[in-house]
């Protein structure tokens, strides 16, 4: 049996993740220092079969693990994902994102896996018009998220080619869906939950991006590592084409939480500094080799009200 | 009078600057480790009234000195300039590049310059074909120098974005000229230095690139900011559009030396793991600023041939 490593496995992504691989019969060993990931997951990823090791990227142990279950593919997301946190303190996305992506890459010289997967973003672009293509030029990210993101996906090319490591780089929309840890569905719901009579929304409502569930995420990583070719990289954007406007998903938070809430807007274009108010995707290249995402932005997001509302229950 | 400081001034593009602010009347302050910088070159700068420091940029003295200073104009030069040094040891650029610009960032809330000035680099790219220009996209870098130039470009972009620091990011081509540090002239002259006889060249010699004259990258510089918005972050490429092959070089070099030495080349399209073989450089945007070079990279080779010949006798 093949046997995978996820690094970061224990966030909102890995545990989706963890899961799909047991089904198709993976052996799935997760690390995670739950500085991001979630601990009450951990039940989660047990009762799946999943072998849980709580320890940094950076530790001595971590190492030793590679090289004795010599993993077919490992799977890096660890990494600081609350992009507002790292407004505050860019030092976050620089610790857990840039500097967790160079322990990994060091680390991985004990056992270099056939495949090495990484999760990153559409931050990585800052604000541009017109839909963003793995090849659209001009990167200036605005926020230290996709700043360190970025800084990331470098490292791992050069890293590539200096060791022909097979690299696979995907680069997901906003990502939703059940056991989301962050994002603005769990922010409006939590607000509601301290307050169901006002919903107070960061910045004039009127972004619009494109949202992906993971699970077409998944499909999508899976259709670009079978059928994309790493020599030694390959890179992938992952999104519906379409979006939906935060007004929207502020309305149909509320209507969906079945509660009477006034909602109120900010005054800025973005919710908080380093924000990208507005973006849409072009996955052609991924859409190439057979993948269509199964939700569109409005129905990822309705899923996810609806899940994230199950979940509080 | 204005006040500049150079972090990394002790370095061959450094001194060149630092002669060229102080002939236009600024106070010139260089701020240099010597880990890259050269030692012989502290003579040079005092000689023209240049203030040099020798510290490291993480020093918190450093952070005292730039309170103390207020200067308008930071240029961060500090850096691995040894493209070659990262390919055994990916740490040394991680270190001395991207590490070094996270720490002058942090050292710039001390004192927020009006202008701050990064020397990137076209390595940025990886092989591409095709002119590349500023936004030019598919960024994958094959060297850790490379990689670490384009994560403190995206740092810096994540800074400006955040703090409002106005930055201006020029990507020069091969710079060469007088007391050029590193770079394949001087690897011929040193190597015709212990054996006029005969001259090994890394690569099958057909690798073709860009050659920008240090001087040419100066005046970019001074266009780049004297008409140049950054709203906060302004991009140029700097760089003739023409290019010579190292074949050419490395015949240019054994003519001016007045040796008569066979000249062996190697069997791979790069002269090492990382090296990118052939590419050339659309400074569109910086020449319709009126920018424009005054050397084609033959001229801008034959005259640093010329000048570190000079230099060693």
């Amino acid at each position: 049996m093949s046997v995978a490593l996820i690094a970061g496995g224990a966030g909102f992504i890995g545990v989706h993740l963890a899961r799909r691989l047991r089904r198709e019969g993976w052996v799935v060993h997760v690390v995670d220092d739950l500085s991001g990931g979630s601990a009450h997951h951990l039940p989660l990823l047990e009762a799946e079969g999943v072998a849980v090791h709580v320890m940094p990227i950076a530790d001595p142990d971590f190492r030793a693990l590679l090289g004795q279950l010599a993993p077919t593919r490992v799977y890096h997301l660890a990494a600081n994902s609350d992009v507002r946190a790292g407004v505050a303190s860019p030092d976050l996305d620089l610790q857990r994102t840039f500097l967790t992506t160079v322990d990994l890459t060091s680390a991985l010289h004990a056992a270099p896996p056939s495949e090495l997967v990484f999760l990153s973003t559409s931050a990585i672009w800052g604000a541009r018009t017109g839909a963003l293509a793995e090849g659209t030029g001009s990167l200036e990210p605005q926020s230290a998220y996709g700043a360190c993101k970025l800084a990331s996906e470098a490292w791992l090319s050069a890293h590539a080619h200096r060791t022909g490591q097979r690299t696979w780089v995907f680069r997901p929309a906003n990502v939703v869906g059940p056991l989301a840890t962050h994002g603005v569905i769990l922010d409006f719901l939590r607000k509601l939950a301290q307050d169901p009579l006002q919903l107070e929304v960061l910045g004039d409502g009127r972004q619009d991006k494109p949202y992906l569930h993971v699970d077409d995420l998944l499909a999508g990583i899976e259709t670009g590592l079978s059928e994309g070719v790493a020599e030694p990289l390959a890179v992938f954007n992952v999104g519906p084409s379409d979006g939906v406007s935060v007004r929207w998903i502020a309305e149909t938070v509320v209507a969906e939480a079945g509660v009477k809430a006034a909602i109120r807007y900010g005054e800025t274009p973005g919710g908080w500094p380093g924000d990208v108010p507005r973006y849409r995707y072009d996955s052609g290249k991924l859409r190439g080799l057979g993948w269509a995402p199964a939700y569109t932005s409005a129905q990822a997001v309705r899923a996810t009200v609806r899940a994230l509302l199950a979940e509080r229950r």
